[in-house]
């Protein structure tokens, strides 16, 4: 039986699901907007793309629309939207002034028109207005890195810093309604984390902000004490948000894909998070288990694994736990296990992941390759090549994590049919 | 909800399915062994315990016995059964005196005749009869490892070798029924590795023994290589066999036990093996994942995972496991993870293994202990010790490796009743 058609066909149409273009799609389609105006905002490194979708949908209900992505993002025109370019990892002039355009557009609506905020990845350095001079903002982030300080007590910072971020453009565009489209590259989707939630409401407190202050001792000027003081908005009444593109849609696209393939999926998590080989050492355990499996099974795992470097070969994570996988069933019959990155690029490579099954490690062994060997060099690229279990999908335009899927594939058809994976997840 | 009585409850009550005694009892109970007479063989380290509850099931049909253990194992007579003690893991004088009286026991039956066969680990040294002379076969042996050879080749060498190994006690006890009661410690009950399965047929052939033999350009005297030519049983038509107790026997009690108290049971894998601390990560993804589930959910990974010793602290394979877990699963509602090895004795430490909450990361953390520090020292005892998470049961007198189970609890009752699990396994 040909897994590797299913694992190749399962990962185009997944993927084709997770697209920005799609997601907004998916997201837009059928939305009306009452009868005020319409007036689209996109920030992130996917914006052009979810900018050129959204404004082709919404057509002649779009009033305005302003796009804000990083450098070379910008692909072309697109009708009604002003397409603009700024700095991504640091955030420069040109960010502060898109923004600024932003709040201009956004800073006297009525209660009948919307905000539709498409936000995708690097929308934190690309939406932003700071509320403190350039240089002050740089020194307190760099205290708050030198002391040690966490993602989570550096955003509760951060975010009463700045006049967007924590939920205050939403309160801006109030008395507006703002339909928020959220592209997600954050495990577990935590919405007030991804770009600091500038339209959702902020879980942190100036007790908590004025918390951390005093643990790392931060020498602030009287302004920025000032400014720690001040809510965030604790609750939003004008927002809408919808998820729409994250390795949750990931795996469930992946999931439906398997189950139309005749596999009954389960999706055992979409924030899988520990070391990349051992994640497939776990997978490769579940198929031993499973083999006396009468119907086709498929498990999937979705999130961001990590490699720990031992040697200076080539490879990436998702390639590193196929190979473990590789290892751990080999000999079984009709069974596989691949791993891919949505966007596409694995590591430093050009695959964007790999595929193994029950005769990759025999083909391995007889060439002289040693799995273990490889994994302690870090040098799945070369092995996957030599077994033809490097995935290449070129760079997808998208970026939502991780999915490594285990297949199982018997003659039997799926015993419980359509519903079967939903109790599952 | 107390998770910890939750936790307690199912080590309990699945251990003392898989304990020796119980193990055998189940085999055992009802079954009648014809007109003819009934004679009683038990090999390995849990010998002795096995042959005690058989002999008090078997009662007057036993006709007489033999009990071959390990040196301190034997902890009192048996009325009706011959307890010897040997060497173990080298076989001894006495391993071969004790194989020896079986032999004579079981080397003239009828065929309306049953020899009950209680096989557990360390048979493999208790129970030999070399057909070479010893100093030969250490030879062997040691040129085997020396070379590099896998366990799977040792073994191919090695039951050609011996009177008793691969299906030939079966064969010897012909044409007398053999049944066989194997307690296994190896994970996936390959039956012909367990003890080198003196009544399971085997699996290797005399072509793959020489060319073992050439591989790794064994000197070999002109008798070893006469035997490797000698077949074993490719086939046996007097044995019957029940794996009893083992790790799926752990996994499937611990289901059932998590069932009656309300969990959807999910098991996972029953060999599961990788870095313990990574597996823990694993099983805390899958319950950051399953959060929104409406009906309480148990997820069970049972095998046997290993630690790489990265400091000098004090802890063992599930103490690391649930560690690792309490830092994925932190703050999480009504979850736990923990993990025990069967035989009670986890790691140089006193305890059997660690449970871990949402709430266990916070309490360390407020403690001044820190996760990921603490795993680097390799000192997860300390830790748990500190959070009140060591798991001790003393030492059980089974071992059928470890399972880490994933309690996520809910108000409700599950939704589809006792089968619900079943599909999955």
């Amino acid at each position: 039986m040909d897994l590797r058609k299913d694992a190749w066909f399962i990962i185009n149409t997944a993927l084709g699901k997770v697209m920005p273009d799609q997601a907004v799609e998916r997201a837009l389609r059928g939305k009306s907007f009452g009868t005020g105006k319409v007036y689209l905002t996109a920030v992130g490194k996917a914006a052009w793309q979810m900018a050129r979708t959204a404004a082709a949908i919404l057509g002649d209900r779009l009033e305005a629309g302003i796009c804000v992505t990083k450098y070379g993002h910008v692909k072309g025109e697109i009708p009604g939207i002003l397409c603009l370019e700024a700095g991504h990892p640091i955030p420069d002039e040109n960010s502060f002034a898109g923004t600024q355009a932003v709040l201009d557009m956004v800073g006297s609506l009525t209660k009948e028109d919307t905000v539709v905020f498409l936000l995708s990845g690097g929308g934190s350095a690309l939406f932003e207005k700071p509320l403190l001079p350039g240089e002050e903002l740089a020194d307190i982030t760099a205290q708050l890195l030198a002391g040690g300080a966490d993602i989570a007590e550096i955003n509760t910072i951060r975010k009463r810093l700045s006049a967007v971020k924590g939920g205050r453009f939403a309160k801006i565009c109030a008395p507006a309604r703002v339909y928020s489209i959220v592209l997600s590259d954050v495990l577990g989707d935590p919405l007030d984390l991804i770009a600091s939630g500038p339209a959702y409401p902020d879980s942190s407190t100036c007790e908590q902000a004025l918390a951390v202050a005093e643990k790392y001792e931060l020498r602030l000027s009287r302004q920025a004490t000032d400014l720690l003081k001040r809510n965030t908005p604790e609750k939003l009444y004008n927002v809408d948000t919808v998820v729409t593109g994250s390795v949750r849609n990931l795996c469930l696209a992946a999931a439906e894909v398997c189950e139309k393939l005749g596999y009954r999926p389960v999706i055992l998590t979409d924030q899988l998070c520990c070391e990349a080989r051992e994640a497939g050492s776990f997978l490769a355990s579940i198929a031993k288990t499973h083999q006396d499996t009468k119907e086709s099974l498929a498990f999937l795992a979705g999130g961001e694994t990590v490699v720990h470097l031992t040697g200076k070969g080539l490879g990436g994570r998702n390639q590193e736990l196929a190979l473990a996988a590789a290892a751990g069933i080999s000999g079984l019959k009709d069974t596989a296990v691949f791993s891919i990155g949505s966007d596409g690029t694995d590591g430093p490579t050009d695959a964007a992941g790999g595929f193994c099954d029950g005769g990759t490690e025999g083909r391995l062994r007889s060439g002289g390759i040693e799995i273990a060997r490889v994994l302690r060099d870090n040098n799945a690229y070369m092995a996957l090549e030599a077994a033809d279990g490097l995935i290449k999908t070129g760079p997808t335009g998208t970026n939502v994590n991780d999915v490594a899927v285990l297949l199982i594939k018997r003659d039997s058809e799926p015993e419980n049919g359509k519903d079967s994976y939903e109790p599952i997840f």
